[in-house]
């Protein structure tokens, strides 16, 4: 029997879990619940129901694994808990200094339903931190470095389109090549804000808007750009949709360590990701990940984990035997 | 109370352990098997007693792990199976093609001893393994790569030191450039062997030997050279100890994988080592999982284990409330 999926909330994340899904086939969407008209909601499956959020409670047996698609910033630290008191879920929780706060509150909500819930499932957090984890406990004496992009940065390109005179923005943060290699080269570089990443904004101006005016507040713009060297490049419209319209990401996570008796042999780990898209592959990790978590409730695990508290076999289809002889 | 870690055998891999357990906190060394003669085996750290590896048995409920630091072709086959009858083990069997033999073996006997033993744990196998399995199960439509190097590779190195007239030699397997940079771009490329990797080896002659004759030996020597591209290098003794006598290695591991509805998103995940030392890399990656082994004993889990049946976490001293506050 295929693990049945719910998805909450259909926007790219949604659509991307969708695509994921079907991709996998020890899988099948069973349901996509959203808090609009679900009569406006057209998914890409034939034949599964599209139900408002209210109606949730009715599928309480009906589904193995809940994925949720809202945002981090309002959505998630309140459907998590409560989505997880029916279904096992599984977020992209992805703010980072409040992921403490929202595991508990999870695991609250998770172990009083007798559910198993995982938070905080994607690339970062998620793979980029499986990456420090397993670096950190091989290499204790070390330095840690990330860096992301190049990349569509979605708050730095709102914050562009706030200023007035601006009609559409787009951010891409870039990492700096130098301070790259620096770190490759076991160099162990103390680097600034400055010396890790670079702003490119892409800008069309509403019509009369002044230019100069506004490339001056976007690079004296306090926390989003004050810090960084930025490149503002004015386009038109057209440019932007054929151009900037895409959701690329991608990023690198260091470890450079030493070991030996003075510590005289080093040793740089690198993991690099180059994304075409974003939430697509936000959605495959999220997909496997829901494969572990019904694998753990299964087994009786009850409340809230992270990608920390997986085997790595769990994500898998294949055998313990099949993995060990190809895998392996 | 410290984790009181045992060694077998105090070659490269065994002084690798020793210098990891050292700098591992919640550890300590409690003694090094030896099948030499325990006189005549100088370890660094003062007060731990160096013993006969046949009175083993003697040592059952004095140390909580025992590292394995023989070698794949005929030391771990028999060791390690022996050795979780007693105690529990930790191995880097590395002879991908025997895993499910020697996982079998090693099963059977951990088992009857009531231990946990955890096999062919290092870099390859080991930590490549896992990146094969994470980006696997995330992007399931992809194509894998696995390049190594720049690094000595030992097996090569002795075939050129057995042709007459060779009185030393050091071979480097070197990925070719051209080709990590095809499958970076997302070209998805089909690559020969000659293609993947150069086979660089510096070549210490005897006297009166006839270097030309010695190079084609090697160019054309079948499994090891034929199908590669080889450059050979006539040093003196002199250069070859200056210079050669390092164990440097490292490699790649690449996915390149596509989502979307017609599979027209395109995603590279690289994982990539360079490493100053591969025997004290090795052995760092042995003592994090040894960490494991005692927390799944302690868990009450039994039999054979693999780097894909560890969560994370397990590798780390630090508390599930640290790892996702720090790491997450």
């Amino acid at each position: 029997m295929k693990t049945r999926i719910g998805i909450l909330g259909y926007g790219n994340l949604g659509r991307g879990t969708e695509i994921a899904v079907a991709a996998a086939e020890d899988m099948e969407l069973a349901v996509v619940f959203t808090r609009r008209d679900p009569s406006a909601v057209k998914i890409l499956t034939e034949g599964v129901p599209v139900v408002k959020a209210e109606e949730m409670a009715d599928w309480a047996d009906k589904i193995d694994v809940l994925i949720l698609c809202g945002g981090s910033a309002t959505d998630l630290p309140v459907q998590t808990p409560q989505c997880a008191a029916l279904f096992n879920v599984i977020d992209s929780f992805d703010t980072h200094a409040r992921i403490p706060e929202h595991f508990a509150n999870v695991d609250q909500a998770a172990k009083a339903g007798g559910h198993v819930a995982m938070i905080s499932v994607g690339w970062d957090p998620g793979l980029f931190s499986l990456n420090r984890v397993y670096a950190n406990a091989i290499l204790p004496n070390g330095k840690d470095y990330t860096f992301w992009g190049k990349g569509v940065s979605q708050g730095h390109s709102d914050a562009v389109r706030r200023i007035p005179g601006v009609k559409n923005a787009k951010q891409y943060t870039i990492p700096v090549e130098k301070a790259l290699e620096a770190v490759r080269n076991g160099e162990d570089p103390e680097l600034t804000t400055r010396e890790k990443h670079l702003r490119e904004c892409f800008v069309v101006l509403e019509e009369g808007a002044d230019a100069a005016e506004v490339e001056q507040q976007i690079k004296e713009m306090p926390n989003y750009f004050v810090d960084y060297n930025t490149i503002v490049h004015f386009i038109n419209e057209e440019e932007f949709q054929a151009n900037h319209s895409g959701m690329a990401h991608g990023g690198f996570v260091f470890r450079s360590g030493k070991t030996g008796v003075n510590l005289e042999n080093s040793h740089i780990i690198e993991y690099r990701l180059t994304l075409d898209s974003n939430p697509e592959f936000t959605t495959s990790v999220l997909v496997a990940y829901a494969r572990a978590v019904k694998r753990m409730f299964d087994e009786g695990q009850r409340g809230c984990k992270t990608v920390l508290d997986v085997p790595p076999a769990y994500l898998c289809t294949q055998s313990g035997d099949e993995l060990r002889a190809h895998f392996l």
